[in-house]
């Protein structure tokens, strides 16, 4: 899909995220580090999570007062293994990084640790998270909740969020296993791309409407979510003869582990509207799981099973028409090479977005595109 | 769909199956513990992984000395919250419930525990082992790898086993949430229900055949699997436009989680064929994890929230049509109470093989239908 696209270097762009966020009010180091988890999402080619949302998301939930810049994270309990986490509506980043580090220590001591979350806000790709503790010789699991915008099987109401679950392991190869999906078919995010690329629909089976018939209009789906008109479908479709509820009982997982264990927000909750009905506080709530590999084997023997299962499925027969086969983070890391040469690409609409957030917080930034 | 049965109370079954583990060899108590494990499925309505297996999957296995009557639970490597286990081909209900059982034993000491099995057998519904975690007010989780089914996307080829990934948290329901599914569309055991039924053709989506197409000719497809000639598809469907590399990602976590941290086999090494061409020693490998919730929140509390999810997804609105919504693990708690009133359903080719057994073990059970 070709778009008109002007690029910029992956680190001028987080050094450009970083500044805005540091202006927005959030801390230097916060600042930094959420600049550098929203463009792991750009370096891997998942524009939908990275600096493009880094107004919509971010910024202007900062400036309407429903997001703090400034993170309080306390942690409500601490023990054994275990910490509950009131992000008090902080920067999701700052709020499960934090979370992810106190499971990796507890996993350091008791060989498993875990940390809930809840009154976050967004954290940006879940994958960020995981692969920090496959960096240090851990699987990371982690998964949260979100704004209502997936139907439960049999039903055509938006309910459950894409809630995301993510998986990974530590490899040979130059790059880890990982694992970050939405447990519907495809992401928010994804329809806005085809909208931004002015395609007029999307492939049947993503969403469904109000009748129960597959919606593919571009255009007004991802306005007709938060007004119950449309719904995204589980992983494995609508109803139940291909899975649907498989993908449903996936989304239903990572939903309760998202706010059960820590007396958090869930569902329509979630969906966090004033009485005025603007947009109020989220309160995301997020779950995260570390295991230290030592505890089990060594690292080198756990990598050199995850590489040899890798090795395996890539060699298995190819269906026609298709010639390689890929392994859960192999495509990401493909991207990851490509996009650090080229640049990350900004469109039309990211580019004036860009300009605005030069201007408006006073950044002073050579931007390698002009104004248009 | 109708089939012909005739019903046997699933106490008196379950009475038949500990009998008959008992003359295969396998200890009282032990007998006892899988009996139950086994017609837990057929209680539910599992019927794919309840007394109908009972001579293919274990009592035939044994006869054959590919799996051990006398289990040796032996825990190779127990530190903190965590455990590794080889099961020497024992008895997999025997392995998987003592493995459950340790991380349940750590959980309760350090929130959360985890354990992993090597060289095991089949060891029943997954489900099970959850479900005995969130009957005692916490989380359970649990895997298993299998014998190659499973084609990864892109490829037309068995390489994954179904793989199903269960998840059992309590609520205040009169059933816990408890999803527990293969990570396939479809598991075989579906595709033997409809051969039995003497169906011609199982729906679209299931299977794909070496062609890359789609296969739904029911009674070569079991056959042709293990063949290479068949493959079951991940959930999410064949390639990535409706998330098949989603069903393939989580398939591929089951795997790696049933095998790293252990050192167990995996992918095409546990279809065990001895050097011969006859199958060898099955050696499954799974994983438990137990999340103690008194260490986030009351159990009350958890149970109460978990229930609310449940409400609200159960009052959204119906797509046109469906006249319910359910949560995971509904569907079979309303199924086990009919089958508590029925009894367990026997078809023909059931009936024949629990009388073979019956005659076999020398177990003297009048059984309920006539030998045909």
């Amino acid at each position: 899909m070709a778009e008109d696209v002007i690029y910029m270097p992956c680190a001028e762009a987080e050094r450009f995220a970083r500044a805005a966020f540091f202006k927005a009010g959030v801390p230097e180091k916060e600042a930094q580090l959420c600049a550098k988890i929203l463009i792991a999402a750009d370096r891997r080619g998942v524009s939908s999570h990275g600096i493009g949302r880094i107004t919509g998301h971010y910024l202007d939930r900062i400036k309407n007062g429903i997001q703090q810049a400034v993170t309080n994270v306390e942690f409500v309990r601490k023990a054994g293994a275990t910490c509950v986490i009131d992000g008090h509506h902080g920067m999701g980043m700052v709020i499960a990084d934090a979370a992810m580090r106190h499971a990796m220590k507890c996993a350091r001591e008791h060989g498993i640790g875990i940390a809930v979350v809840r009154n976050s806000t967004h954290f940006g790709i879940a994958g960020y998270y995981t692969e920090l503790a496959a960096a240090n010789d851990m699987i990371g699991i982690c998964g949260t909740n979100a704004r209502p915008a997936v139907a439960p099987t049999f039903s055509t109401e938006n309910m459950l969020g894409t809630n995301p679950l993510a998986w990974a392991m530590p490899s040979d190869d130059p790059f880890p296993f990982s694992f970050d999906g939405a447990t519907c078919v495809a992401p928010q995010g994804k329809i806005e791309l085809y909208e931004r690329l002015g395609k007029s629909s999307i492939p049947s089976g993503w969403v469904i409407g109000e009748d129960g018939e597959y919606r593919t209009d571009v255009s007004r789906i991802n306005a007709d979510i938060p007004l119950h008109k449309a719904a995204l479908v589980p992983v494995g479709g609508v109803g139940e003869e291909r899975g649907g509820h498989k993908g449903y009982g996936m989304a239903m997982i990572v939903e309760l582990m998202s706010c059960a264990l820590q007396q958090g927000t869930f569902l329509s909750a979630l969906s966090h509207p004033t009485p005025e009905g603007k947009p109020g506080l989220p309160k995301t709530g997020h779950f995260f799981i570390a295991i230290d590999i030592n505890f089990f084997t060594t690292p080198a023997e756990f990598r050199r099973t995850v590489s040899a299962v890798n090795a395996e499925l890539r060699a298995a027969r190819k269906a026609p028409g298709c010639d390689r086969i890929y392994t859960p983070g192999e495509k990401a890391y493909l991207r990851s090479l490509e996009i650090e040469k080229t640049g990350i690409g900004f469109s039309a609409a990211h580019r004036k977005m860009m300009h605005r957030v030069n201007r408006e917080y006073d950044l002073g930034f050579e931007l390698p595109f002009p104004e248009e």
